[in-house]
């Protein structure tokens, strides 16, 4: 089977390879790929840039969708012929991240899901909803469960909430759609006129341009008949962030999920204790259980998510320097 | 002005009486009355079938919603002119029920709503969702506040939950119509064809008519994959409850809200064990925290309450007639 | 090395056998076993009395604790020469039952622990208090898990609250334990005198005789100055159940865990409404996790579990006809 | 009787007035005080350094005991002979800061408790536990109650958490001894020897001396087996903050109650995100609700609350001046 593996920093490195099909080790299955799609830690492992390196050669990425082709003999969980997508923690099934194997991640330091066929745990795979292609339903195991452990399993949102979404990465664009589909509203930014347009158009109740509007942690408020959101799933970095402490009701919630704006600036702490917020620093991503709960969801109302492009997995270069740019709105995918 | 009010059981005996339009004392404010509903427990209350024996002379009723007409010296909560509904509790604001009044309820012992004037806790109030006329949002307080605060407050609702639905009774419809704006699933049941299909055109995902069906939990089960619903809204009494223990899931829960279908039965507690269910009993209505929660999930979703048949309010023995022969498909409310 | 096993029902049928010392697979360790301890369950499994008919030959009983001596070349948890406990489910590391593999349980359809080497998943062991034995160390895995998962992990037991505790069986007894370190308040039933001495010298604030008082729960509820008890372990079957209900309060919540008083009996479930209680019915132990959070706790408040005899692992007849007739006061352990 | 107010700025200002013993209106009670207790933003109320300006004349001070001599007609929480103490907040019952009335705080905007009779909502008064004298229970208004909620009903605390105090504030000491009721681990700083053996007194597991240790964050953390504590009561203001990031564990949480070290200082938010931490700004004291669990906490474990220092109440400028030093172990205290 081909499989492409990083084996030295740089794009230019990406390697196809010939390798033996898996066979299923003790509690395993293997899975011929169907689709991936990319998350930006996938740029950074592939780069050299990623906070942990990773032992090569390493195939990478972790999110994919395929049919189960084998297992091994003790597996009663899933069978052949199933159609499951990976989780990101091969090892994180439920309940706290302290529960989790913090070394069964995909993607590094575990051989990822860029190859036709891949060795998962038995625990490790979900079924998804029926009525997601391949393609869609790739784009579910980081951004998607990241979105919906940090609003529904940790942030137990309600219908009625107010959920302020920052610009439109992938964590943001499934945080809208999990917040609709709960009955909550949706204010959402971004700098992009266009894009502003299409977050209306994906259901968000309102939207604020922070290019013209940097102070527009008051402008969120006002939106709010000034009580205030009651979440904040926050990616901005720490500029961001002093917008949505001013933005968020006294006892509503920040989480912090990543730093797209850049990891420069500070807070005095102080104003958390002053606006009586929750700052919730997430885990990544989230266990088994927060994944299976949002495919009931998603398949109980036929939500689908934003795909912006489809590459051919060989094209995993393409794939990655459109993703660079960040012009994407939705998933990048690969087809197998 | 125009009030009703009980002297002894019977409907024959309710009285139109002429009393003085009522002052605010401390801590209260005055509404004019727009429109109020009616809930089964009033019935009982003016016939003397009610499981309370209150004082009379008594006003009966609790569900009113109105113009704020005066407030007294301290009251900052709400002011003149406001557009509010009565909260069935006018001492329980937030958290658990050790923390209400328990002799706070009106339509007794406290006097309720049926007069064009009527005294209330200036904390005994909120404020209804904008796209609701009165008729609507006069339904609110008894039976929506029931359900939102079974499913919602105490049962921590999630998208793509399941949730079952007994009959068509007005704590039924509108546990249905949260449970679908909260992104849930919905199987509700009837033994009216034509209720069936009224329960479908609300939304409903599935239906069972447990007259053709009578071990119907097993039926419900079915419609899960076999997986067992996430939480049912029992309102059916003891022999509902036997077929709901059936249709919930391990780790499931069932809201013991009332007894439509009758008081008598029993079961073996053991199979509450056997089932690893959770059933809760639930409290009385709910607190006003939860009318508020719900009214914001109300005005978000642009949610309809179904209201079956308006009458003139001092028609009101015509309307209590009227309920209780339960042919009734959603709240039947008084116009002033 | 010895092991014994079950091949047909029956106490005189086990048989004391001569196996190979095992090897961990992937993903295994082996554990020297030092201490082992009964439950009613492995009387039942070796009996053929449980509710579940496994599969022979099967090496009964699910608690123990000894060292690892070996450990598959991936194992990173744990390590040779680590001191642990076995976990009931060798599949149930944290959250909902329904993350769990039910078909992990020691004992039966998994050869459990009646052997001087037993191979256990790397995940399902953990490390025990050190300043316990371990003859007491191995009291801990089913019977403690329980008590605390229901009152702790469900149960969600503060300081202050108060719990009723039924008889003096294992879980009963832990869950006084447990109740007390956590700084809530105690009320012990027996049928007999010495028993509820010994219950009050454990700690309980206050006990109560059932055989002397048939309708107990009213008693219970007046030594908690009519409020009633916050939590209920029920052990007792449907009897005990009944009683249950009129000694807690409204809001409170009762954890059936068991039917030491006899399957039979019913209630109107209405009656939970009435007292507006919630029933839980509880899991079979509980995960991991809890008991990682249990050794902590129980590791911070120096406490030890009540052990009441100990046989030699060879005797293990002995040791089940002791534990038939139920004069036990505290664990039944095997020493190896 | 005798009342002390405040008319303008400063200790010198303080007036000691004859005032008519206050009756009580609908919905209120009158309190003979026993005894009150001294917070430090009493201490900025009267020399006007508070964040809030207040009205005057204004009667400060907001923790008292008493006995209740007086009620309006339709009380039936509480009756006369009571012995009761005062609310923080005589308007927030139970449940979510959002359901308080935000300006019914005693000792401004609401006249406080330095007279020989207050004017008090009978819902705003709980029964105190029966071994604490007025002296010991007039500690428990603000003090206790914010240790209390932050730690038990806001987060959560169970048996075998650990739990780090910093230094010897009055919440601090009332959150270490919280914490070994319920079976917590704690470890506690001071920059005084003195102090840390008298917090090894009352029970501390451990403690770090601050001004040896700066970097005292990882020492706590080594204190825990590296594992990290699982909360933080932040008193310290943002250096302290920025140490106790370091001493908590991934999904821990600190409590931001603060700020007796400061108040400059700035973090990078992403810290908490990589710490994996949720920080809470908490709420100003807690309900009323907290204080009544709290009180059954007290009571079951018999605890007693330090106090420092008794002063005849009007010594009021000594036990103010006194404060300010910030020499005490413990509450100081006015009797009456």
């Amino acid at each position: 089977m081909l499989a492409i593996q990083v084996t030295k920093p740089g794009l230019n490195n990406l390697q196809l390879v010939e390798r033996p099909i898996p066979e299923p080790r003790r509690g395993e299955v293997v899975m011929r790929v169907g689709a991936a799609a990319l998350n930006y830690r996938d740029l950074e492992v592939i780069e050299g840039s990623y906070a942990i390196a990773y032992d090569v050669p390493l195939i990478p990425l972790s999110d994919a969708v395929g049919e189960i082709v084998a297992v091994s003999d003790e597996v009663r969980r899933v069978k052949i012929g199933d159609r499951v997508a990976s989780t990101f923690w091969q090892g994180w099934i439920d309940g706290a991240f302290e529960s989790a194997d913090t070394t069964s991640s995909l993607g590094g330091p575990l051989d990822g899901v860029l190859a036709e066929y891949i060795r998962l745990s038995s625990e490790g795979v979900v079924r998804v909803p029926h009525h997601l292609s391949d393609e869609q339903a790739a784009t579910l195991p980081c951004a998607a469960v990241t979105a919906w452990h940090a609003l529904v399993t940790d942030g137990h949102l309600a219908a009625g909430d107010s959920v302020l979404v920052e610009g439109s990465g992938s964590v943001s664009l499934f945080a809208l759609q999990f917040a609709l589909l709960a009955g909550a509203r949706v204010i959402a930014t971004s700098s992009s006129k266009s894009k502003l347009e299409r977050l209306l158009t994906l259901g968000a109740h309102a939207t604020v341009n922070y290019a013209e509007t940097p102070m527009w942690g008051q402008e969120v408020r006002q939106l709010t008949s000034n009580r205030g959101v009651d979440h904040v799933i926050d990616v901005g970095g720490p500029e961001s962030f002093q917008q949505a402490l001013q933005a968020v009701r006294p006892g509503g919630q920040i989480s912090i999920i990543g730093y797209l704006g850049g990891k420069t600036g500070t807070i005095n702490p102080l104003e958390i204790f002053q606006q009586q917020v929750t700052v919730r620093g997430t885990v990544r991503v989230g266990p088994r259980k927060s994944f299976e709960d949002m495919n009931r969801a998603i398949a109980t109302n036929k939500m689908h998510p934003v795909v912006d492009k489809v590459f051919v997995w060989t094209e995993i270069r393409d794939a990655l320097n459109y993703m660079r740019i960040q012009q994407n709105f939705g998933k990048i995918v690969l087809a197998f």
